[in-house]
């Protein structure tokens, strides 16, 4: 008991310590910001490399930003179980969205290797370095590079400043023309497993510190636009008009109506509308609003976006307004696989907590990393499910809760499907 | 048979005539602006003083920049009928929106000139310099002046370019002193009457070229603020959500229910909405959005505006989203007078077409008129209801029936309320 005890607290203790270490690593001094290729991306990558050394493990920067360490297992050279995340961040951003996981997993190799325990499998930890896509408005970059999947046209993309992403590439000192040698073969891998904090409030309300996600749900952004007719606020009268506004509305309260009443975690977002031409004493006559639709299985999303779609036709076409909807594009579900998320489970009871199952609504590498291996994500309370922002935060004592779930699921874990 | 021909078909053709020619005096060549003491305010004045001379009346440019012109009656120094409109425009705007009741009432001086009438009472055409109040925000300028209500605070607002009214008026050749010397008193008024294009569809869907308006709606514009709790839009379940758009939905959608089952000329607009933060996968926090509300009188107005605020703080309470609601300030109702307005009414009828009464939605200077006179004002119908705009059009056949049923009136007007 009194060892058990001294391992949690020290995973906590220093888990918190790094966060916060890491997180003064910032373009900006007075709000967190640390884009890919920046050079605090590089000194961020050194810091991380000179934890996993510390850990027992090798560590290298990879051909597209990655920080890769490797915990060899019983013998050089076996498959491993890859943990990870990103340390990239969006700006005015939180301390934890991505490196609670990658600390978290160099906390667990480190207390592994303190007890000298080698596993019949090698564990690596991969620091993703683009997974918020903030400088060239690319997600994924690290992680894509990962699964050699990476998009060699966005290297043409320009940053803020009108820097290519090439050209950043050639200042950090990375060559651009060999991103694949980055790219890690499914043979390599018995599965990928990502700890993250929730970014919602969901387990803050159910009132426990770590939960098992099902999926990383899917999600279709669709943009809509409804024409009507303009015209002054006091002389037309209500029968007479052609309100976009007011048809946008009813649009916005039909979406979430119907997204109410599904029980399977369908959510549908209007998050920006403009109304045109928007003065006080005339009717809109052109209004445009996105629409965010997202839930853990395609099927599910593709009947509530096809039905949603139904719905705001049928409003537009009752109200006489010309209706324009584009579907920009699509993230397809990333399904969490039955058998690591069991295993997850496993650990959680086996710390002696509640198993609760939740789809991840955020975008995660795990998105990427499908393409090469199993997923699976673990998912850490935060404190009213705010994140992208400086309030971001997770308690010591969850943040120790996670490290001890990865904890006895690498020590746990059967790579087998 | 055969005089009464000429005479329409002289009125509407010289109408329209003087309509374009007024409407080639702009600050802009491409499109139509004449603000307050601009120089083709100035060159607009000189011609319609030209127009005055030539239909028999004595002519001056006011304190304040309205022409004036006075056609007496059987005697000299009788009091007034007083006709009128205003002679700005917006920027971008129409040619008809005020000119056409200046014109049309000299046209009718001219025509009683022509065969020599002499009424018991004396003709003034009011052309006033500012009704729509661009240049200094300010609006009914010109009629203020001459109801003498004239704020002379507004003469420190500035224009565009930095320039105070008061230093405007100078360089115009006014003396910002002796405003007051434009003021009227009331036993020089019998009555004020304006003919003005509808700036609605109402005339337009009954087939009727003109209609008598029973009062200038009063208008009470607000301001509503809801707060509820921004979050990512993947990841916070419906039920756990306080969106503040999807409430601000709900309220336009309650407000166009609530004036659509109103009888009496109602009306609410939601011309302006803002969410904030606007971005396509947030939950917006914050959203403000504008409100107006109008009725033809300021009690029915007034319990709508009652009826919906209560019904916006019903839904911003059951959603948890923190209300703030501004009543910014208040237009009260301007009636027309029973007496006049059954004037114009007969000379309607008289000239064979049914009597059709509507509010006016829109403001005209007989808001600042009624302070020294009762007020009645007729409507000509414009196309589509459009107005503020190039594309504002008045048939001339339209403009002929305006200018007949208003000189009808003019020589059957009994002094008598």
């Amino acid at each position: 008991m009194s060892e058990k005890a001294t391992t949690r607290s020290r995973l906590g203790d220093e888990i918190v310590s790094r966060i916060n270490q890491l997180g003064t690593i910032s373009e900006t001094p007075e709000n967190l910001a640390r884009v890919f290729l920046s050079p605090e991306h590089r000194v961020a990558a050194d810091l991380l490399m000179s934890w996993m050394k510390d850990a027992g493990m090798a560590a290298h920067l990879d051909a597209v930003g990655n920080v890769c360490g490797r915990y060899e297992g019983e013998r050089p050279g076996l498959p491993c179980l890859m943990l990870g995340s990103h340390y990239d961040t969006v700006r005015d951003a939180g301390k934890w969205d991505g490196p609670l996981g990658v600390i978290t997993a160099i906390a667990c190799v480190a207390d592994l290797s303190r007890r000298g325990v080698r596993l019949p499998f090698a564990i690596e930890v991969a620091c993703f370095a683009d997974e918020e896509g903030v400088r060239f408005a690319s997600t994924l970059l690290g992680s894509r590079a990962v699964a050699g999947t990476f998009d060699e046209s966005v290297l043409k993309t320009r940053d803020a400043n009108g820097l290519t992403m090439r050209e950043a590439m050639a200042r950090f000192g990375l060559d651009p023309d060999h991103i694949g040698a980055a790219a890690r073969a499914r043979r390599e891998l018995h599965a990928y497993v990502e700890l993250h904090i929730e970014q919602g409030p969901v387990l803050e309300q159910q009132n426990l510190p770590v939960g098992v996600v099902t999926a990383i749900s899917g999600a279709t952004p669709l943009g809509a636009n409804l024409t009507g007719m303009a015209g002054h606020a006091g002389t037309v009268p209500m029968g007479l008009r052609r309100d976009a506004l007011a048809g946008a509305a009813e649009c916005i309260v039909a979406v979430e109506a119907f997204c109410k009443t599904d029980d399977a975690d369908l959510v549908g977002t209007v998050g920006a509308v403009t109304a045109l031409p928007g003065a006080t004493n005339v009717i809109p006559g052109r209004v445009s609003f996105t629409l965010d639709i997202r839930a853990p299985t395609d099927a599910h999303r593709k009947l509530a976006v096809a039905e949603i779609v139904r719905q705001i036709e049928a409003i537009a076409k009752r109200r006489e307004l010309a209706l324009q909807i584009d579907v920009t594009h699509e993230n397809r579900t990333v399904p969490c696989a039955s058998w690591l998320k069991a295993q997850v489970a496993e650990a959680v009871a086996g710390e002696g907590y509640g198993v609760f199952e939740l789809p991840s609504g955020a975008g995660h590498d795990g998105m990427a990393m499908i393409d090469i291996a199993d997923v699976a994500m673990l998912f850490v309370r935060c404190r009213g499910g705010i994140s992208h922002h400086p309030a971001e935060h997770v308690e010591a004592a969850d943040a120790d809760v996670g490290a001890r779930v990865l904890l006895r699921f690498i020590e746990g874990f059967r790579p087998t499907a």
